[in-house]
């Protein structure tokens, strides 16, 4: 029933950060951060025990197909990473899973993704001229939901790698994100696992290394947000403008004549006793508590919308080529 | 720059009332509500001189197939009132115009109309015997958006009514609302013309009756909304549900233990005094000012996302349905 | 490498008739052929052993949605007989594999009808209330096709058939014919298996009961023909036009002046003698020999095209429609 | 009622090339084949009087990505060569108009080439940086079909043009072939004008230069054949490969050992009483005989089924592909 945070990334920034380390690192224009969620940390945040990496990539709001190529050849050595930290070898044959529903768009990228990859298992036995030197065996499934297919997701792959025997699985799934700026802007890689449907309250079966006996790896892009995350969102930019034009006169008209960056906006952090004189009630709470009352408000009355952005099947064009793009030269080693 | 409010409905209820005359009538169960923006109230609310109907079905929110066609049966006699008091004839050749662009989803509305409408025009030469007894002359077009063709609709539209001197235009185009509750819910009919792109900041050429030297209908169908629309809309059901609890404790763990009505919720307004407690500076504006205040600080940052609900696909497809729907049975007379 | 007669019909009429028997029966307005290929009669056909039930519904060339709606009612009455005939339980619960590629259209029968039929196995947990009474467990899969998935579609589904244990599996797939008149007009029902992708010249692993231990269903609508069946039908027309025409002035411009019904026309054969002075060489071979021929010369030189019809969209669409209506009820017994 | 040879070059070989002119060129590795037809030929041949250009990309049935890329850089350089003969200067605006209805695949080819080419019209009002410096003003408009607008496609077009005024048009349509080898080889450029969807038999008010007072370019792919083609080329193969196995056995089984190429078997043409015993009454007639004799045959039967090869899908992209990418080079002078 509640709505998921999907991306350990926010879960560390708003659980007060206490919990849990983070490393960063740039890889060409774009920032990796590594999570490790431990036992302990585990219990504090609500995420599974494993490696978290989130890779940030905001340049493909532009959708500009430069960014693309970029992006995945960065997010390409991402992935070889962490399937070295995973120990799964250069030659493991591995299963791309690509969960979702291809008919509901902002659903889509798993199949998408699966659609786009190169898979190579079946060329060893009827083109083996074309996988010489290098190439992996993979293969590609898009299970499809529950509600098209009336099995449970995690059950479905696993007769499928019961039969296949990869020694390594990636699922790829579209993620509920906690704030929309991180819509179609992050890749998360986790080692946790995946439990399909839940970012949008349908808890199934989790899909994970225990499940499978294989590594799985989680790749994951958000695609979607609900209303009480926009809403802490815009409360944030609001207290944050406000704080910044204080020593003006602060009626609405004259708040905002000049095009100002997110990055200058975000350097105003309002005091507590402004932050109540902003927002009352709503300026004492934490983002987080801000984002659970307003979902347990919401959600009784139906008025939770999830929602994507209007532009959602380009998004998912985009997002979609550059993960394939990825994988193709992660998983592979041509000569 | 300014996000439109596409629903003269709206425009009504965030413009204090005054300006504007509203007629309600129950169609089955459906609700319709009837605005005449005369010259001088136009002035008031920003809203073109002329008849806005608004046809309401929250029920088409259940994606139920029963409620599809009741709608569409309500919808297609409030359609044949419209043209009646456009003083558009039983047989008066009619064109629809699809606005919207195929390939984005949410924007799909009027070209997916256009290809699921009964036309005729071209049968009355071809197979005379299929449109025989109370068939009217329909044509219809898909036009395509700026962007892709390069030209403007209303202008593209106009050459092909010169060539073809249709006696009425029917306009459909996917709109933005300004309040969650609205997507997909609503129907708006309108005498006053239509911006084609202006709900999302694209003003353009507007097509109108005084453009074509035809009575215009536009018909529009909410499919997206800012982040700046669903902030007022959260903190309007967080004010009413405090409001509600507000002899409770009101830590938000407590708030809401059961499943409330969104009717009984609404209710619940609070007093100036309260509304300033909960919600501080915000709760001293009215709902219009709260929604101009986020836009104002959302969009200069480029965070004023346009959104359209996760489940678009299956929206814009139950829509477009109906309303084809509603059309083929409001414009011909079959004996 | 040999382009398959998918239609086991096809296969009695070209074999001259003395392997097998042939049972017919109406159903409503349509014919339903039943052959049993025995053990001995599987060597001379080529087919494998098993039942072969051939439901032909000329009526849908005409896209016409009454008669839809018709042949679906028939269809799964022939459906609940062939179920009864191989011991498959009202209750059994049943897997549907819809086999195919969803991007190439002619290919995308079997994950069209996937995505159309109810499927209930989940209902049964989560929502219990709506399969009360009459419901069987149904789950689907569109596995994929190997060049997209790498993996053998025989083995994928295996691997899912023993994680869920169904009681019987469903197969759907797009055929290919050896006579363009068969169209979308014919589905075949078999209990000997299916060979994905054979049609087309790509052979593959089985899908049979032997291999899933459980009675498999193949269900397929031939979707695709070969150029060497379109010349030897165009061949049968040709000579039966001539013999028709025989007292007549043979000129091809004077030969045919009106519209001709197929019946009236396929009662006229030449004598062998006629046939010869037809079509030379041609006329010496029967109508088997004369596709082998052709196959036989056009295949080396790449120029034994597959084709669909034009309408091919159109056609998948009614026939996914039509065979997922058909199986809706066919399968489940409401009371 | 009949079927039209959309292809001059064709008709041209067809003809007994006494009436017409060809000139040959190569392009790259391309061969482009110029022919005029003049008021007196126009006669003889049932085409239009004007050039018409056929650049054959053979290649391209190979799908691969790289011819893609050649076959549209050669193609641009000869739309510039027609644009100059036609007497388009550099700046002059064009709009591009693509036929044909996109949700059937092989009639897409139009709306899908105006979906891709680069529409700069209205750039030079609200983006003039983005078009600075050699490029010439394009826009483009897919006109539906008359079966779902009621409209003819030449009135449209005419209507949209009037107030437009562009300097030139190009028509972008499927064609229909009547050759299956030349289905996605070939394109066709012609100032003849065209006829919508005269190649499947519906003769429609021609779109040309007289009717709309500007150059008007057609460029047409066949997407489509119909059966007598088919079958009309399977016996010429049939002729060449008996012919050139005459010394030897000519039992069907033993007749093709080895894969041959086309070119060797073209080689072969067989003399009069050869074509008499191969193929009796009809090896008398002519090809282009033999092909309307088919036609006279099936189509009054309803069997001259007009088909698309299977992967349909993927040709009509990569030909969409093709000629958008050629367009843009061919239009447009960045410096």
């Amino acid at each position: 029933m509640a709505f998921r945070t999907d991306l350990a990334l926010e879960a560390y920034e708003l659980s007060g950060k206490q919990e849990l380390t983070i490393e960063e690192e740039i890889i060409n224009e774009f920032s990796l951060k590594k999570i490790y969620v431990s036992k302990t940390a585990a219990a504090a945040t609500g995420k599974k025990e494993g490696s978290y990496w989130t890779f940030e990539a905001p340049q493909l709001r532009t959708q500009n197909e430069e960014w693309v190529e970029k992006a995945a050849k960065a997010l390409s050595s991402v992935i070889r990473q962490f399937l070295i930290e995973l120990d799964v070898k250069e030659d493991t044959p591995i299963l791309i899973a690509g969960l979702g529903n291809w008919q509901i768009t902002p659903d889509a990228l798993g199949p998408e993704v699966c659609r786009k990859v190169f898979v190579t298992n079946h060329l060893f036995e009827v083109e083996p001229g074309a996988v010489e030197g290098g190439f992996r065996r993979t293969t590609a499934l898009a299970p499809g939901v529950m509600g098209l297919t009336g099995m449970e997701t995690a059950s479905t792959l696993k007769g499928v790698i019961n039969e296949y025997k990869p020694g390594a699985v990636i699922v790829i799934d579209a993620l509920a994100a906690r704030s929309a700026s991180r819509l179609h802007t992050t890749v998360q890689l986790s080692s946790a696992g995946i439990n399909p449907g839940a970012g949008v309250g349908n808890n199934r079966q989790e899909i994970n290394s225990h499940l499978f006996g294989v590594p799985v790896i989680a790749i994951g892009i958000p695609t979607v947000v609900d209303a009480a995350s926009i809403t802490k969102d815009t409360l944030g930019y609001f207290e944050k403008t406000i704080k910044m034009k204080s020593s003006q006169d602060n009626r609405p008209s004259s708040l905002l004549m000049t095009k100002r960056s997110l990055e200058e906006l975000n350097q105003n952090e309002a005091e507590p006793h402004e932050k109540n004189a902003y927002m009352g009630l709503i300026g004492g709470l934490s983002e987080e508590e801000q984002q659970e009352l307003f979902k347990e408000i919401l959600s009784p009355i139906g008025q939770n919308l999830i929602v994507t952005p209007k532009e959602t099947d380009l998004y998912i064009k985009q997002a979609s080529d550059m993960l394939a793009a990825a994988l193709d030269q992660a998983l592979h080693y041509p000569e």
